[in-house]
């Protein structure tokens, strides 16, 4: 039975979500508060005041000068969770005050640490660089997904469902007919799942995007560092181009596709996907064509997830499916996720 | 407490549902899959991917040549439930296979056996010949009810709520004013009710649909063979009119009205319900007359017993409803039911 | 964990909401049956046919002089909740009734005894005699509430929540600033919180509605008997105006507002709400104003209720809330509705 790993860190918005106003997002099933402070910083707090729990993200809850005063009672609340203020008297209660979550903002994400406040170590974030260098051009968006955040790992560690799910977007033939293989880093904490193509059609997504003609070699190499971060590093280049010995591959098209994989409850997720590309860098009929083709990819997907997930609800206790070779890497993911929640 | 009776034939759909395209109902809680092959057999299995538990009647799942191809990962079945392709690899694992339904077509039906697929024995079925029987005239349709299917045979183990819930279309005083007899035949396992009404009131259903003028002679005689097959022998005639002893019956009008009561899961059914007539043959204009009435009063029917399942849901536990003369049908299937579910 | 006191009398409806049709509403998770008789008196049963359950109050049930029809097989129930006729017999068991609830019709409410009938005492019924004294003139209505009843009586013992929740209407700054004394008399089962404030700004409720100019004196005096009636004394005045010490009071403007709070289920309300004044009798503008204003000021904490319904579903078992001194009535409140559960 996997559950929702804690002491962890997880991506909870992009930074251009939070600003000067209250903002409030579940995570882990732990409904947060944020807001953008005067001094640019982002804080995070539970959602729900101290006092008869109601939200202080709900109006007429209101921020007053990096304070928020509770729309119900009026708790008041500073930046850092502490209670400043309760209505009728002047004492403070000791108790009153509202833990603050530990906060990193981070390659255009908000991340937050979800469980022992003590154990957040900030170098343990996992690291997308690509979505806010200035050598590559990214889109991105975020979808909710009315199923459990196992089922969207599930879907991105086994790439052959671009086949079908996705053919006529980014799924050809041979993505489902050529073989991965998969490598599993313990003490890293990473599960890479490697397609290299050498010789495939070349599907609108890359086809529209890049200019290519004719068929391409597609190489896919997918890194899942658990329980958030995912990256597939997607080469697309004519057949017969191969990166130099140096590195150098200037023939080639480099898109890194990232995914944040956050659990909203047990039975639901947030989606977040960005597209960082190194060619076509600025050029806005790009940035659209790719933003609306992985919108809808991604809403593929979550019909497909949502769909899954009402399956589960249903069927009897202990049913059993069945792996084959390509889910090498979703099993994978699954065990490492499983110590992770028996870790916590 | 009853549930519902396994290793039992059910009515899955009417013969003219299933056509060369993937068609899915669930029941008795469990989704099924079917389609009319190219040499016209239907052919039903779970519907549910060994795989991830993709529906294979979800798009983009697709059919092709008497395949089905699942829209996830594209492991491919044939019209026997083998697994003949998964995505990168040649080896079909052994235990790929969706277990086939045994489907009998009889009397306009799909019959499905839900249960121990070796107890499945044909001869068992239950017989309604008059739905395709050239000496008769039918007109069928189904209603989905979202209440238990046990609160449907209730319903039409006792007519006398014509009478109430159905007054002005099908209910007249004398109905619920006429006692019945009942006989149970447990070896058979068919529970009989009559009620040979002497001298009625004609209700628009039979006047509209007949001729007949004046009150009438009205027998209702049900037959009831649990789980799923339900009759009533309908006979409408002038007053004093009796059936000769060879069984001639010339002044009447006769109409076999068949239900097959389907649990789709615990708290919701599948009501299929067919008017067969012995006069009129092919009038258009009573079909569609009769058609219409008996829709109305089905979903008569369906808003009470969507009612009673909330009731139900409601109550204290270990409430008690009383019983009378009326229920002794009821009360007899009820106990048979009730032996099927511990059989099985 | 508080559930619902039973043994108790809680307000059904408002006299005016019962005429000589069938009206069914769900006290305390028990739907019951009303309709006022030819000789004007208030029956009450259970809305729910002993023989089948069908709800009596469901079309095409019907009340025909003084007996309730049911529409799924015919069951006749007098007045009293006798059964006077069944279908197919003569004989009506003698377990065929209805036990019909104590009814009392006071101060425009009619009143319904939850639990043992034998304890329904009518003179323990709280009274409101404003409501329909020709003293006051008085605005009422009913807004249901998808949340416990627990919820509102916290939110109606801490007047502190107007400065904030309903700031711009009822509440200004000096409500939530000014200490309470509270008061608990456990022999009468009455708890007491007072507020008397000096000087305070008139919010538009009283502003509009008396007329008074500049600040005022404002005194809030509630009585609350649990569970179900509480009764806010308002006076309002000019500053400095105080009752000569026979009680005469000729400066002042008093508001009597009742609220009946009736559980519905576990889990919603009805929120039964009156405002009688001794002022502008009869005066129709003030009535209409009174009525709008109470009216938003009660979905404003319906609106904030339901969401604390929804944050209690979805936290950890075992959250524990904080109380300061503006509680202290509503935790008296509390623990005299603990008890009320625990004796019954």
């Amino acid at each position: 039975m996997m559950t929702i790993p804690r002491d962890q860190w997880y991506v909870a918005a992009y930074s251009s979500e939070i600003g000067h106003e209250l903002f409030s997002r579940t995570i882990c099933g732990e409904p947060i508060l944020f807001w953008r402070t005067r001094d640019e910083v982002v804080t995070a707090m539970p959602d729900r005041c101290v006092h008869r729990r109601f939200p202080l993200s709900q109006p007429p809850s209101r921020l007053v000068e990096d304070q928020v005063v509770c729309g119900y009672h009026g708790f008041t609340y500073d930046a850092g969770g502490r209670c400043v203020a309760v209505p009728g008297q002047a004492r403070i209660p000791r108790t009153a005050r509202l833990l603050p979550y530990a906060v990193v903002e981070q390659d255009s994400f908000v991340w937050v640490f979800i469980g022992d406040h003590a154990k957040a170590d900030p170098s343990r974030i996992p690291r997308a660089p690509w979505l806010t260098s200035p050598d590559y051009t990214t889109v991105a968006g975020m979808e909710p997904l009315r199923a459990r955040y196992s089922l969207l790992v599930d879907n991105l560690l086994d790439l052959s469902h671009e086949t079908y799910l996705h053919g006529g977007h980014i799924g050809t033939p041979e993505v489902a007919a050529t073989p991965i293989t998969t490598e599993v880093d313990e003490d890293a904490g990473i599960v890479r799942v490697s397609r290299h193509i050498d010789d495939a059609e070349c599907p609108p997504f890359y086809a529209n995007s890049t200019g290519l003609q004719g068929r391409i070699a597609r190489w896919q190499d997918i890194e899942y560092m658990p329980p958030c971060l995912y990256t597939l590093h997607s080469r697309i280049a004519p057949v017969g181009s191969v990166p130099a010995p140096d590195g150098a591959d200037p023939d080639a098209f480099h898109v890194e596709v990232v995914y944040a994989i956050t659990p909203e409850t047990a039975h639901s997720t947030h989606d977040f996907w960005c597209v960082a590309r190194d060619f076509a860098l600025g050029d806005e009929g790009v940035s659209a064509f790719l933003a609306e083709s992985n919108r809808t990819v991604v809403r593929q997907d979550v019909e497909a997830l949502d769909v899954l997930e009402q399956v589960i609800a249903a069927e009897p206790a202990g049913y059993q499916e069945l792996s084959i070779n390509i889910d090498t890497g979703g099993l994978a993911a699954r065990r490492m996720l499983q110590r992770l929640c028996g870790a916590s």
